[in-house]
């Protein structure tokens, strides 16, 4: 993200609506724009019916008063903002992003698990929107991805095994994580391969001696470990370990503000996180 | 292991002997004795009938010549000898623990996989041999065994998750590691439980939340890392991680020459590792 | 810390009183209790005069009403008490070791900067009241030093080299952390030597071979980590990472109330983290 | 570096001559093109008057005979050789390079210490040979370079601090190593600073809090540990850790013998690390 000379920025804040602002996610975008200079709440937005509806977002999220009360109808919110930001459902996100194009702002969508459909409503309005769309909205793991592209294209596959190793709390009940199935894609991408059929997703008991080419993931579980991971090129007499380590969640909202303010004057478009990186 | 003061050191080095002299862990004994100060080579047995008999056990092994030719026959060089380095076969360490109890001297063995007779016969010779016996010989490993034990009795399992990740070299055969297991008993032991019904091997797909009390094992392999291994035990807020880094297959040499030199003036008996140590 | 079988806890949570309420620390202490099974606030103390009196102490800590209204006078809530959290001044804690000993309960000190004075009124104190107390209360980092010590007796200085890295955000204004010194404490102490004159806190340009028995510290800052500290002993061919990783300044709390649980029904006198780890 | 389909081959190996053959270095690239497939030895070669001078390269290496006497006339084997591997001193290679380009060959340099005039006479001579030049050629590190380089340009220096950290065996007399420095000047050039005046080299005492934009180094020293290094980019929730771990000084040797297959039937030039890696 190439980083603007303060004599470059805009005169004034850039004026953000929170869509979903009264749940977690939500409430983490509030107090993500009110540490981050550049830009501050002037919408929040909730369904018809919410049981939050009239409050003030800044209390609900706990950074005091803002004067912004939560209301649930986008369009004159969306008319007065220069960007949206948006971890909703997919249903959502794909008719904010309509009303993000005829406001022709900026609409920063984190929501996952979006159908084919949602996703060419999505890329419709990106004729007039500027939208800013990612699974994962933290610089450092989108940045971790693109530098493992980068290495398993440098290194031979014959020379360096690739292996994936993630953590997180003894809660989570699936393995190996999305990130981590992220990354070992990444490293796929930059083998030219397909991860599925390469992957080597557990080890125990007789393995016999490592496949060449292939992508080992490893899963650990415990505490409250917010998420760690860490890709291993491993060769003979070296080895290179790129590693993201995640402390809090909210870093997914802080992605999502530096996002929309990399979006803020760029032309219509569906960007990705590797743009905002500059990476792409 | 409490250093021993210079001027308590015995006024010669002590005289070792090492069996096995010309195969691979001989040959790295020999160079482990020539490069630590207070022991030196005094003999080298092989099998009777290998080709290296009468070679100078120094120059097979690459630290140039030390005057000790590979012989057949332990009994003259052992009746003059302080000590023996033994990582052979169970059937000759048996045999070697007898002629060590003869000499009354110091019998260091590495051997694994020794059958309850042998180690029967081993116990009965240390009447009169004083002997170190250790499945591992590395002082890093036994040390780290001891110190995940104090852990895991120290900590709660309901409030630290216990996991032992382990990576090495792709020609690897087989997950975990034996050094991993051992991790994983001195844990279980630690907490007073068995590992075996207690231990997750791997984790794939939807696994489910973690259970309290288990111990989880993670294996990575890659390139030509000799072995390292880590415990962690993670708690709400935070983690301990105790982690052994090999670098080079000689520390298990390395390991039985520190056994010898601290077996030396000890009265007969069956020690282990942890004795060597300090920490029994 | 020894589990306590759950048939043998005692049939009603252990009363605890909160001095200091109002503040920082106050506040994540009654946090902390709210999540840990065994214990519950029963008293919330502040300073006369402070704007806080009366409030509800669940409230203001965000873990909503609990019914205990913050008050001034100790001597009323700690007469009903088990046990008292502590991390206020040192001069109050000198005083509030002498209400624990009228009131014959658990007294759990984390304040840090007692004179000897205050120390002594403690200690007499300690007659009557069980107290716990230590510069830092994490379970993790004491038993760290625990370790460390441990390890440092166990290696010889000759043959492992003892190395502290520590790692703080960018807005810590001190190095080495007082951690670290702690840890590096526990390393001299393994060792029967001095810390001071032993450590070597930089290196930069020609520093000479490291000197043989030698302390050294590192230091790394940056971005918004809580607290991350190895002790490394680094051998030929092998080496041992001793580390904890602080997620969260809350485990200071858990630590506190973990103390003042392990302390219940302990005969008065004067206990370390060490005593609570079972480690002493 | 892009993988060569086993079909685009060479149909014969590349022949290489090691100058300095009878070193510590030579024998080391000897051994190194005798574990990787597609080159071998066709000539060794010794300052005029060594007392190695027509022993057999290979079995002064350890790999057994291998039929290249060294000798001290290196014009007739460039005349017959694919390419040459030199690690020897700076009035060497110059001199080496000017028989490079008669030979029209490929010729690796990994001499450190060339003088401004050295420099040019190599430049020169890349006029009609293809020349590989680099101070480390790890690939490893040469790789992580580029990727710390990308990171650093990618986040802004207001959001991420970059730290590196570095450790090596207790004989190393400097500090920071030159890896490190070279690893701070990629740091550099991604953000399009300069190091120096914005390094900070040592951390003792009250430092006050790290200033925006520096970057720090942490050294630390003990056993022989052959040499790790880890750039931190820790930002406000999140940290990035690109760290490179050297088993074996053979690294360097490996590297250059992939650097001359790379090169193989490139078109005269003066090349980098970076080219082999495909990521100048």
């Amino acid at each position: 993200m190439s980083k603007t000379p303060a004599t470059d920025r805009p005169a004034t804040d850039m004026g953000l609506v929170v869509v979903g602002a009264a749940g977690r996610m939500g409430q983490t975008l509030i107090r993500a724009i009110h540490t981050i200079p550049g830009a501050r709440v002037i919408g929040a937005v909730e369904r018809a019916g919410s049981p939050y509806l009239g409050k003030d977002a800044g209390e609900l999220a706990g950074v005091g008063r803002i004067d912004v009360a939560i209301g649930d109808d986008p369009l004159p919110v969306f008319a007065r903002a220069d960007g949206v930001l948006d971890f909703t459902t997919p249903a959502s996100s794909a008719e904010f992003a309509g009303y993000a194009a005829q406001a022709r702002i900026v609409h920063v969508i984190g929501t996952t698990g979006c159908t084919a459909d949602d996703n060419a409503r999505i890329a419709a309005a990106a004729r007039h929107a500027t939208i800013v769309k990612s699974g994962n909205m933290s610089l450092g793991v989108n940045l971790l991805a693109v530098l493992v592209e980068q290495a398993a294209r440098a290194l031979d596959a014959d020379d360096f095994d690739i292996e994936i190793l993630e953590m997180h709390h003894k809660h989570k009940v699936d393995a190996p994580s999305g990130t981590a199935l992220l990354l070992g894609e990444a490293a796929a991408a930059g083998r030219g391969i397909e991860l599925a059929g390469n992957d080597v997703r557990v080890r125990d008991g007789h393995t016999g001696v490592r496949k060449t080419g292939s992508i080992g993931f490893a899963t650990l579980r415990g505490g409250s470990v917010v998420g760690d991971h860490s890709v291993l090129l491993a060769g003979t007499g070296e080895r290179i370990t790129l590693s993201h380590h995640a402390e809090d969640r909210a870093i997914f909202a802080r992605g999502a503000v530096k996002a929309a303010l990399w979006a803020r004057g760029k032309k219509p478009g569906l960007y990705s996180m590797r743009d905002v990186l500059g990476l792409s």
